[in-house]
Parts: structure tokens; sequence; C-alpha cells
């Protein structure tokens, strides 16, 4: 039968490409942000609103974020909205916010950049630059990233296979920036009644083919605020490196993913209940303090 | 816009039906195997090979497998295969050497059932019936195992969404069983390096549903023998209520599965690794003896 | 990289099965249905209710489509519904309801089985058998078939590769029955304002790798009816033999699929439409009388 | 139960955005790529190769398409490609080969762009600008593309829904460019025989919910040279606008997309088969001559 040559599986390990593969570089790469290092014994977590929407929002949940001992903050400045009548994000002033609160709490900032044109003046502001799920294949997006001497943070697409992942991140290392953190965010598949499919699969796959740290959103994998706390901890279980997770003082007033934003106690609890998988695992929860603090 | 009715998406839990509905029966509900109880605070572990193939290759499995500390064993005597070339299982041969072991080992047994004209046969020898992934629509086989007296463990089908998987339930208990075991086995998707993509988030939302226990099969979940016990970890810390697995004493030999087949000393690190787990998230595994033991 | 060896995809035609293969048989098959002809230059339509509800129901609505053109009747005595709580066809008293209608119009009928234990009783009416999407892999139903002197119309499951389908299609073949009309009627995927997926690139494929005779369901396809027209001509233009569609005397009042049925005149108006695209691609929608008639 | 307000699909179309709406516009919108008019009666080929590679495989390409009847050229200048490794376009090379040709035959052109940095540099070559699937949801360019006075093809994502596609389009119309033509090229679902599935009922779905015209890519959509004409032919059945496909003076030598690129010959013989399909629906195959001609 002559089948479509696209669909060849990966096998044997031939078509990973050849700058994020562990057969190339067989020891685990560490990701340094401004401190915090990603990839390593220590679990990170980064916690933080969908998106920046006020002084007030964006600073109390950041301290409070802190204090629960998230390590990074996260914040939409641009975001990337399905319609465009939905909150589009405040643009650089949000990033303004971020740069304050950032030289406030000591927590690096990472934030998502859509455009080419935007890169370096969002790497002006940010100690990570995010690269999320719908730009996953934009490829002038990810060599822009790949010219930058920031790390990056790169989403998998809700419809990437491992394969295409890897060779959207060969694209940023290819560049000469080999400062990539991978990002499980949940696939698209029939199942409705959560928002995405948490691969968590993923993870163990990805450690396994490739050097890159690994880290998991388990708030755009279910999109339900009552299931982040469960498959949080089973992401710390299955191997991840760190978690991204979306935290909001209000989140019923959230302007953007208020229904799958923990609120600041949630938040609390779910840290310290967090500390305890790590320990079965035999890791434990970043306690790295970041250099400004 | 005139869209399907059918695929109006559960809200409300309106549409959930009633007899396996929390709402319903607020209790959660112990599912008592021959004396192992499934849905508690333990954790049970099923565990043997996928298909009977001998005398020797089960008797040693299950020993062993008991050995390490599993509760059930499990086994297949008549075996769905895609391929009518394929080796279909020992049938009742199989089901005689299930029972030996049965009496030596005092392990309850959980076997599948394929036909509706073998449920009476299977259930005079297993302590529970298993009704596979292929067969959660096949409503004339759910009616009998409703009607049968034993505990049926009903695998949710690689294309089922959660409504229609408690939906299938929904037919066994209508027939007066309510000693219904859930389990999560691996959703098909379009991601190829793992053989299914284990749908994690699928155990809370079902407990969430449902006063019925859920288990997880990380064997068939990932189709990979390295990949299972990162899986398993990772489904006693979302909140799954036991584990089935594929235990082979000789996996490269199977004449089924064996490439997702663990081996007896992997099953045995396995579950040291395990009761870390469980004990992080407050539960331990079962440590209840059978009552033929 | 150790991926699933289950996940090969066919190529080279090695893993296609070898009875329902063109390579071992490369003249196409002529599936003959008490005189209807499915595998030639002819296009045939099977068309009637989704369920047989009552005498006046089905025999008007058999008369009808009859008058319209078409060539076999269907209507389900069996039904495989979600819920258990959902009508559940009328059994033995449809069948009956079934055999008379043919013997007034002449028309030979398709209707489902469920249960290994009913292939007897629905062989006695019917004159082809349909096993359904839900039971595509239910093996000893599939066997079953196989010992039956009846032609089978195997329906694709909604999550079948067409590898799969092939291989159940070969456990009947296997039995001895050579008689098997294929059928696609959509298929599982993200996209929900449809029904299904009608994948109608699986009718070259499936006519490329096998002799078989490969009809399409556009009303399971959709599940609407407004679009059950566009998808029918589409599938006559892709090379289909044939056509399977809801055709009810009272959509909105149906029992089941009222949604996705033709109305009678919808039906008329249609077979009409077909004419021209069949002429267009060198065939012409059967005028073959059945031998009853 | 509470499930994620992301999966609510699409009902009574009141999650339609309004411009892309036929609800706001009931007439059908007809785009004019200088002189070619797509959205009436007529039905459009846009035919080239899937990357310009040279001028002689450009030339001779161009020539023969629209010697067969071809009304557009198109030809991938930057080209997104998986791997960082592949070939990656011509550039602005290619798009000066691009003029050159249009002037010779009077074919419009249609061409992708990937970067907002580009739009400009394109849109002064091209007659149509084609966003790519990587890029549906790529806002900063789609809101690029709505700022230029040039026509747009917008394909569908990969696993983009319906509704996702029509509010991309949204974002266009919102800056001021009414100029959209939609493009169904298959989406991403567990079958692996072929490339992608070409999602036919999207294209009376497309229709019904929008006033924008709707043409079909059966290369990509199937991955696969020989299947290429069968689907051509149904999406001409189904309602589609126009056809894009792939063409090569030399598809074996093809660097990009070979497999599934149509001879010269091929292309020919596919032309004269799809006049008859669209005279079958009442349609034919655009004679329009360009205004360069």
């Amino acid at each position: 039968m002559e089948t479509n040559p696209c669909n060849k599986p990966i096998n044997g390990g031939s078509s990973i490409p050849s700058r994020v593969s562990r057969k190339t570089k067989p020891d685990a790469t560490i990701v340094n942000i401004n401190g915090v290092k990603v990839g390593g014994s220590d679990i990170v977590v980064i916690a933080g609103p969908c998106a920046v929407e006020s002084r007030e929002q964006l600073f109390e949940t950041a301290r409070s974020v802190k204090e629960s001992g998230a390590n990074i903050l996260r914040g939409g400045a641009f975001k990337p909205r399905s319609s465009p009548y939905n909150f589009q994000g405040l643009g650089e002033d949000g990033l303004k916010l971020l740069g304050i609160i950032r030289e406030e709490t000591g927590l690096p900032i990472v934030t998502e950049v859509m455009d080419t044109r935007q890169v370096e003046l969002v790497a002006s502001y940010a100690d990570m630059i995010q690269i999320g799920s719908r730009n996953m294949q934009n490829y002038p997006l990810l060599k822009e990233a790949g010219m930058c001497r920031k790390p990056i943070l790169l989403k998998r697409g809700m419809m990437a296979t491992i394969e295409e992942y890897l060779m959207a991140a060969e694209y940023i290392l290819n560049q000469g920036n080999g400062q990539v953190i991978l990002c499980e965010r949940g696939i698209r598949t029939f199942e409705t009644s959560t928002r995405n499919t948490l691969d968590l699969s993923a993870i163990p796959m990805l450690k396994r083919l490739s050097h890159l740290p690994v880290i998991v959103d388990p708030s755009h994998g279910t999109g339900l605020r009552w299931m982040v706390p469960a498959m949080a901890k089973a992401a710390v279980a299955v191997g991840a490196d760190g978690l991204i997770m979306e935290v909001h003082y209000k989140p019923e007033a959230a302007l953007c993913d208020g229904h799958q934003s923990l609120s600041l106690d949630e938040f609390a609890q779910l840290m310290a209940d967090l500390k305890k998988i790590a320990s079965a695992v035999g890791r434990e929860i970043s306690s790295l303090k970041p250099s400004h603090a």
C-alpha cells in the first residue's frame, strides 16, 4: 500500500532532530531564569494570572503566590484570543507592571510574545519569553526567539505530535539559543468534558528523547479549576521538572480564564500538597531564591 | 446554527444517568472482589499476563506478583485480537488454569468475557468479569453482565466520551448489578508515539460524577513497558482507586502485548515506589488479605 | 526511540490481511442481495427509517422510498442506544413487519444484529445483516456472521483505522462468507458541528486496498438532515458503490435519529440529483429490479 | 456537572462572529482576484507547485496548468516546514519568479506569507495572500492581513473547529478587509493512511454559516497523488467554490510535497473530469479570463 510518507512515526530516534536529542547531549539541560534553575532535581513552580489586568490584580496575586512558594511569576500582556472582540491584553502597559512587581518581589517574569516585531520589546522586560501553543509552528517567531538571549518557554501545540514539537524546539536551538523549556498543556481530542486532554505521557516521552526540561500546565490542560490540583500532583509524580499554573486573586472576576484559575488560598494549599508528592519521587519543590531577592 | 443535538456536552449533570450518578448516591461504592475491596482508602493492584499462555507462564507470574504485593490476578482466556490470525486465547482451558492458581495463591481472578453466550461460563471461574474496551458499547453483553452476580470491570472504550462511558455502566446497574469498577485505559488521539493517550483527567472527572471506583491501566494506556511505572505513579497521585497492569515472567517471549508487559523484577520495584506515592496522597497500597488466603 | 509496535502504519500492503486484499483477488467482489448487486457499475441506494417504530411508519416510508427508486429497505429492530432508557427497538415484532413489507414491495431488507444469539433469528428475516459501528470489533459476532449464509453490511467503527476495519472484515471472510459490503459512516474527531466527520477519503482507500464494495452513510456521517444531500452527492462523486440513508415519513416525530432523517420528499428530490452525479462519473443509479418484484 | 465553558458548541449561531456571518450578510461574497471571481456560480481552480524551486520548474508548470484551464497560479516562496533542515523556500527570489510568470501567462498569483514583517513585501508581488494552516490563529498576522488591500486565502488549521476558523476570518474582516476565501485542507484525526482527513462536510457547514467563498485543497487533504482526483470531484459535488491543487512538472523530483503533487498530464485529465461534475451540480469550471491576459 502506498501510504503517505508524512505519516511515518518516529522510530529508532532517526527522525528526532539532532540539537534537541538526548543522543546528541545525554546530560539534562538546566535552564537558568535569572537564578531559578529548571531541569535539575528541584521542581519549579510558575504561577500568576492568565492576563495582566490591573496593578491591583497583578500585585496582589504576585505577592501571594510568592508567599506560597512560587518561583517565577507568569502574566500575559499580549493575549492570543480566539475572538477579536475578547480582551486582547494591556500590551506594553502590562509589561511595565510586570517589571515593577519583579523589582518588588524578586520573582523572575515569564510572558508571551506573539509577533516577531515584539520579541525585542518583550525580551527587554521578561526573564523568560513564552511562545504559546498557537504559535508552536510559527517558524519566523521561533527563529527570532532563537536569536534572542533569553530563555524560551515553548508550549506544545494542541495538535502537535511529539516529533513536531521537538522539531519546533530545534528551530530555536538551531539559532544558537539552547535555553529552552518544553511545556505539555493539553492536546485536542474528541473528549469535551475537559478543555483539552492533558497528555502526561508526553513528559516521560520528551525527557527520554530530549535533554530539555519539561514542565506541565494543568490549568489549560483541564480548563477546570477544581481539577488543577489533582493533575498538578500527577504531573509531579510522572516526572515533570515544574508546573505553570494560573492563579488569580479574584477568579470569578477574571477577564480571561477565570474558570481555570486557582484562588490564592487554593494555590497555597496545593503547594503544601505538592511538597509531599515531590518528596515521594525523590525531588523537592524548589526553594532556590531568585537572584533579585 | 442548527447543530446536531447528539453533540450536546454534559452540563449541570442532567445527562449523567441516574444510577451511576453521585447525585443519586453521594457515598462511594465499594466493590468487593472475594474479600478485596476497591473504592475505599486502600489502593488495589491487579497484575498478571495479558493472556494465559501456559501453566508455567501463568503460575510463575502469579506467584511472583503475589509476592510483590498484587491483590488480584489478571489473565485473558478469550482474547479480542485485531487480526483473526493472532493468538485468540486458550478459552476454557485458560479459565481452568486460572481456577487452579487461584486456589494455590488465594488471589481473586479477573478475566475478560466477549460473548453473551460465555458470561455464565466465565462467571463460574472468575471473581470479577472484565468487559473490554471494544465491547464498552456491546449492549447485550452489558445487560448480561448486569444480570450476573459477579463484580464487573468495565473498561473505557478508546473513543468513548465520559458521558458515553457512564451510560454504558448504567446499562449494568440498570439490570441490578451495582458492583462495577471503571477503568481508564487510554483513548485514541492523533499522537502515535504511545499506543493510546492515557487520559488521567478522566479519573477526577469520573469520581466527581459517579460513586463508582475508578482504576487505571497504564499498560494499554501507553503500550510501552518503560513508561508504565511513571504513569502508574501519576495514576495514584491523581486519585485512582487502583491499577491494572500487565506483568509477564518473560515479556520478550509473550504471545500478546509483551512490549508493554513489566518483568517480574520491574513490577516488584514499581510496587515499592507506589507505596511512597500512595502515602503522599494519604492512602496506602492495599494489604487486605483475600478471603481464600 | 522505542515506539510502540502497535502503531506501525500500513505500508507496502504487508499488513492488509489476505482474504480482503485486492492483491489476493484483483477483481471487484459483487455482493448479491436477493438480486440487487452491489459493487458493479450501478450505484445502489438503501433507504428507510432508523428504527422500525410501527406498521404505518414502516410501510408508508417503504412504499415511498421504493417509488423514489431505492433498491433496498433498511430498518432497525434491535437498536444499539447509548442510554438504556432510550427506545431499544421492537425486536422480533420489528423483524416481522420488515418481512411483511418485503413481500409487498419486493425490496430486500437489511437490519442490524447485535448479539451472537440473535444471528440465526435475524438471518431468517433479513436479506442482508448489518453489523453496526459499535460492534465492528465484536469478534464473536463477526465470526457468527461469517458462518451465516447471508450478505453482511459491516459498518466502520467510529474509531477504527482503515487497517483495523479491513481486519474486522477479514474475520468474516475467514469463516467462509465472502459477501461483505463495507460502509463508511463517519469517524470521531474533535469537530463538534457535525455528529461525526464523514471520511470520504476512506472510499478510494478501501477500494484500492480491497476488492469488497464500499458504500457511504451520510445520515450518521453528518447527523444533520440538511447536510445529507450534499454529502450523498460527494459520496457518489468520490466513487462509492452505494448509499445508505435514513428516511422517515415524519422525521420530526421519529423515536430515533429524526434530526438526521430525510423526509419522503427530500429523498425523492435527492434521488433525482444523484442520477446526474452518477452519470458524470460514468455510472448510474441502479434500476435493477429485485427478484421478488 | 461543571463543564468547561470553553467547550460550548456553536448553537443558534450566537457564537458565530458577526462580520463573517450569513445572518449579517445573506448574499454570498464574491472575491475578485485580479479579475478572477470566486464565490459565484463558476468554480475556480488554483494550481501550481508547492514551492517555487527554479525558473524552469515554475514556468513549465505554470504554462501547462494554464493550458489545462487553471485560473490562478499557486507557488510558495516562504515555506513553513516542520524541520529547520528542510528546504525553506527561495524567499524574495521566488516572489520575483512568480511576478515574471504572471506577466507572461496573465494568471493571478497566490503565495503564502508567514511573518507580519513580510506582508507588505508579499502583497507587492501577489494578487492574493495565503495564510497557511499553521498560522490560522496567528492573530498579529491576521490583523496585518486585514489591513492589507489584497484578497486573503485563509486555510483552516488542521485542528481548528468550524467556530474557531470563522473567528480567525473575523479578525481579518474586523480590520476592514472583506475579501477572504476559506479553504478546507484536511484535519488531523487518528487515521494514518492519509496525511490528513479531508473534512468535506465543512464546505456545506461553512457556506451555511458564512457568506464567504469556500474552496478545497485535496493535495494536503490526502497527501496522496493518486487520491487527489477522487477527492477533487467530491469537493465539486459537495458545493465547493473552487479547488487549490499542487501540480509539478516532475513530481518525483520535487523538493517539497512531491508525493501529493499531480503531474501535468494528471492535472489535464482531472480538469476534463471536473467539468462533468460541475455540470451535474449546475455550475461550470470558470472560463473567466483574468484581466492581464
